[in-house]
């Protein structure tokens, strides 16, 4: 037994150390019909290598989501296998696209530590990079996690906690190269809605849902080589459910959110988010946007939209957290992302 | 909610008005991979590279219904998403066959208008083709569909009811540019049945049998882009079932009918189809095929034979209609087919 | 009727025949993607371009059991429709690595015949073969089956039962050309444990748990064409169970033996194996391993191991027989295998 991966505990998270995630990952076509089969994604730039060309890229890149998945999956056996909590996320960007063919690795530098007061466990922040085969930086993003404590009497490490913006200002947001919206088709797109069109504070009902099931959210958190136990091992709670990988839903919602964003087409920001509820098999997911924020950019035609993009069991819509400021039961995820319109 | 498509009402289509849909859709190998593992998928020609260039084609296609899938999935929003019913296919042809790399979109073409004397629906007859990044049309058929008022009051339109072809003769049909069976390989194919083997009237049990699950026709029918809401919230409908995608059973029948038809390579032509009776998971869908014509083409060594594919859920062989002329409650589909076999 | 495949009797199959088994097969990256969604696999290999390069490959291959899966279900039509039983296995061997483009079919001889004494059934024994497009055998293993006899009054063949060996020495493994372990990054691969630090009787306790889905068995089996009926058809058990491909289970289990064995990369030698009990849905399935041999290679840093894989549904570890010598209850699967790890 000695030779299984224990995974990390939190007095194992020294500041400033880089840990190098295993297992690199090419990505093929098979990885975006994958995508395509799992969630209903319409988006037409992930869609079809001509829209793509279109608007000014080589061809159609994996979902930006799956890259993300990919990238976060690498980092699972190291970072969360002993995670109590997955607290958070901020400063995530996507700096290059991903196309089949590419081959992703991952690294996460440790940018905090702080024990909490019960001596039994920490916080643990990292800032996770996506790296390519030409070692480029596809996408990074900061993340913090509650871990346990093996040692308890190991000494507490100085506290840091790295300070993070809030939001990412549209400045902060790197356009992929290239990318000109002046031509985009909008009829192709599915919808006729350009940037100009939303108003920050404006809440769109996606109105569509999907039914979660078992064998689906098992095949997707597998290929991302995401190996929790707890998404795959019914014997592992006590209560014989498995949990559903946060990022399953992630994908779900953002797919969903189609219906009235179709023109949302890439993400290139995430502020944050919140798994607000655990998601089970059986549960209905819907989702509704409110838009956060615009903003322009130097890219031909291209705007920048902020949302926050919430996912429900209970076909909500608007609603958040009650009066005690904690997520309504209904709520299962509440992101913040910076994704890129047609003007 | 005003973003959110609320689908097209019988008031809506205008004769003559053709109907660009959105999501152009590039197919790689991954598409390929999926349909062989959501259907019991064996006619070489669409499983080798090798049996397809032995047979005059530049490599193996995607298969012909997925095709169409993926064709019939972009409508979904603009012609059946207030759709009461799915009531009738003619005169499809394929026309050209679908390769990786290839992406597809589609377009429809009111072709007929009829308001139901009841003054709260009408039928709408559309033609719909599929067109490759070469904008050839790669696939055509007509569809009817009866679907509801939304205004009660719009005036009823002048009712056209187009000329539809019974069935299609052999000389409509297209035979792919190079089609060659004159050195086809019955050993590899799995069958020695050549189309001089076949009988008109002839009838054969396909024997084999697959539970539907709700998992595998929920990822088939995301991977077509098909996102009627029916097929995948378990809260839509009152009894809490998903109904399952008509085009799953087709593609389960087909693929089930392998075993007698092996070599009944290409799907060239579409007679009509009927969804007999709904599908729900757990039934078991099995197969039975009645050969109703044959014909022979300029093609060396490729004849044509028209068949009647029956899909059940009770494993019964050869019975169609009752008494009374309707669909036994057994009968999931009966299509009507053209495709093509060596000689 | 007379048109479906009735399978093969043991009266059927005769010394020294060649049967040519059906369905040549392509696989692409779409068969690569569905390998990683339906496993936990992560062997770093099979996962990533780069790092096969780096081991002297001109890239990532096909899984070793997606090439066996493949090879086998091409014989299920023709040896094991009528089997009552899968025997056992000896003798295989994986000779050439199978690319993403490369085209599969399969050959089996007839080496042995034994009529059992009841003279109802009898056990066929046939080496099987799996050719590339090329003509160049990539794998080749024995595998022997009960099968029932039709015509009960048929004459016993002469009785002929092959020599086999017990385990495949390591002379008798071919390495894969060009193969080089020398410059291995084991950070990337995931593990740091090389060839010299596992024992012999050493054995690895696997950790993680995957439960068995309907849907992913059913898409794993048909993506290899294994169109068995038992697999797919609720009908067909009186129980309404249906019964998971043995292939399913060696799949999970060498998946799941990453977590303690992430350099054992390459399965080139197949000793025997026994499916000790039937799996069904539901299960957990876990696994655990024992180090049977060791033998050095003459490929540049490159180490042979023979491992002993056992998957369970109890989670049990180390047993394997009860004192009757019968396989314990929560025993799934007995598997002998030769894999190559970094020295």
């Amino acid at each position: 037994m000695a030779k299984t991966n224990p995974g990390r505990f939190f007095e194992d998270y020294k500041l400033g150390e880089v840990i190098h995630h295993a297992v690199p990952r090419t990505v093929s076509g098979g990885e975006r019909a994958l995508y395509h089969a799992l969630y209903p994604a319409r988006h037409a730039l992930y869609s079809s290598d001509e829209f793509a060309r279109a608007s000014g890229l080589p061809g159609s890149p994996i979902d930006d989501l799956a890259a993300f998945h990919v990238v976060f999956g690498k980092t699972v056996p190291d970072i969360s296998l002993n995670a109590v909590a997955n607290l958070g996320y901020a400063e995530g960007r996507w700096l290059k696209p991903v196309y089949p063919g590419d081959t992703l690795r991952s690294t996460s530098e440790v940018i905090g530590l702080k024990q909490n007061s019960n001596g039994k466990s920490g916080v643990v922040y990292v800032r996770t990079r996506g790296l390519n085969q030409l070692d480029e930086v596809v996408m990074d993003y900061v993340r913090w996690v509650m871990v346990r404590k093996s040692n308890l009497d190991a000494p507490a490490p100085e506290t840091v906690i790295p300070e993070l913006k809030d939001t990412l200002s549209a400045d902060d947001l790197l356009i992929p190269e290239g990318l000109d919206f002046s031509g985009y088709d909008f009829t192709l797109a599915g919808e006729p809605h350009r940037w100009g069109d939303y108003e920050v504070g404006e809440v769109i009902d996606h109105v569509d849902g999907v039914t979660i099931e078992e064998a689906e959210h098992m095949i997707a958190t597998r290929l991302w080589q995401n190996t929790a136990k707890v998404h795959f091992d019914a014997t592992f709670r006590p209560d014989g459910q498995r949990l559903i990988y946060g990022g399953h839903v992630i994908s779900m919602a953002r797919a969903l959110s189609f219906n009235g964003l179709a023109n949302a087409q890439m993400i290139v920001g995430l502020n944050g988010g919140a798994h607000a509820n655990p998601c089970f098999t059986g549960l209905t997911v819907k989702a509704w946007s409110e838009v956060l924020d615009k903003a322009e950019t130097a890219a031909p035609g291209v705007g920048a939209i902020r949302l926050r993009l919430v996912a429900t069991s209970d076909g909500s819509v608007g609603e958040l957290k009650g009066e005690d400021g904690k997520y309504l039961p209904g709520v299962l995820l509440d992101l913040d992302y910076w994704a890129l319109m047609p003007m």
